[in-house]
C-alpha cells in the first residue's frame, strides 16, 4: 500500500495548511539573478549612491518570517558605490562576484570573490565596484529589526577627507 | 594641523575600547578558506554524516556578538553528506561552490553554485555532495538562538524510504 505523501509524519510540525517541505524554497541562480526574486532599486531615494540594485533572497516575503535576519544580495555596476552610512546594527557581507572597495571609516580594504567582510556596529562604510568590466555583487546579512542608517555629517566627512587615501575614494 | 586618526570623532559611539573599524573585520579568502578562521569538525560526534568540514565565519568569536545570526561555511568531500535532521529554527544555505543534491522532507533538488535554500522550520534536510570531482561549499547561515537538531525516527525513516528518490539518495 503506498502511503499518502501529502499527510506525511512530518508535516504534523506544521503550524498550519502548508507542510514544512513546501514552506521551504530553493531559489536557482542564473548569471547572479534569482528565481523568483525580483530586482529593486537600492533605495527608494537618494543620489548618494550610484549604480546599485538589491534582490531580497530570504526574509522579507510571506512565510519566511522564521529568521532573525535577512539575507540580501546587492550588485553595483562598474564605478557604482552604496551610500556612505552608519548605523547600531552589524552587516556581514561575503562578496560573489567583481572586485571592488571597502570603507570601514578611515580603513581602505581591497575585495574580491569570497572577501567575508564584519561591519560592525557604528562603523562608517561604502562599497565601491573598482573593476571596469565586471559588477560587485555581494550578499548582505542584516538582523530583520534594525535601526535606520545615518549619514555622517560634516565634520565627520571633513574628518575622512583628511585621510587621503579614503578622500580619494569616498563619493558623497 | 593633522588630526589624530585613532581619536576620530567616529570612534565615540563605541562601547569601549577599539573603535568600530577595529571591531569589523575583512576575512580574505584563497581557495574556500577564510583568513584567521580556524577549519573544524562538521560535529563534534556522529557517523551520521560523511566528509564535512566547516569554517565559522562570523558570529562565533569575542566582538561578533552583534548580529542576532551566525555565518558559517560549510564544505562536503564528494560524495560527503550531511547529517539528516530537522529543528524549529530556520536554515538559509548559499552554494559557493560544487553541486550537489538537498533533501527536504519529500522532496529532491539540485543544487549548483549560488542556489539559495531556505530550509523552513521543521524540514528535516541532507545536503549531498554528487561531483566526483569538486566539494561542495555553502554558506549556511542560522539565528545565534537556536534550538539543536533533532534525527528521524524509524516511522519517519520508513516513510521517506517509500519514496523511490529519496531512498535512493538518503544516508543516515
Amino acid at each position: 500500500m503506498q502511503r499518502d505523501h501529502t499527510t506525511a509524519p512530518l508535516s504534523t510540525a506544521a503550524t498550519s495548511g502548508t507542510s514544512p517541505a513546501e514552506r521551504s524554497k530553493v531559489l536557482h541562480c542564473k548569471e547572479f539573478r534569482w528565481q523568483g526574486v525580483e530586482e529593486e532599486a537600492y533605495k527608494a531615494e537618494g543620489s548618494h549612491f550610484s549604480g546599485a540594485r538589491r534582490q531580497a533572497l530570504i526574509g522579507v516575503r510571506p512565510g519566511e518570517e522564521a529568521p532573525a535576519f535577512e539575507t540580501r544580495y546587492f550588485e553595483l555596476a562598474p564605478g557604482g558605490y552604496t551610500s556612505l552610512e552608519q548605523h547600531a546594527h552589524a552587516h556581514v557581507v561575503i562578496v560573489l562576484r567583481g572586485c571592488g572597495e571597502v570603507i570601514l571609516d578611515q580603513r581602505l580594504e581591497r575585495i574580491e570573490p569570497f572577501t567575508c567582510i564584519y561591519i560592525a556596529p557604528h562603523a562608517l562604510h561604502q562599497l565601491h565596484a573598482t573593476s571596469e568590466q565586471e559588477p560587485l555583487g555581494f550578499l548582505c546579512i542584516v538582523d530583520r529589526e534594525r535601526d535606520r542608517p545615518q549619514y555622517p555629517d560634516a565634520t565627520t566627512l571633513a574628518w575622512l577627507r583628511e585621510i587621503p587615501k579614503i578622500a580619494r575614494r569616498l563619493r558623497v
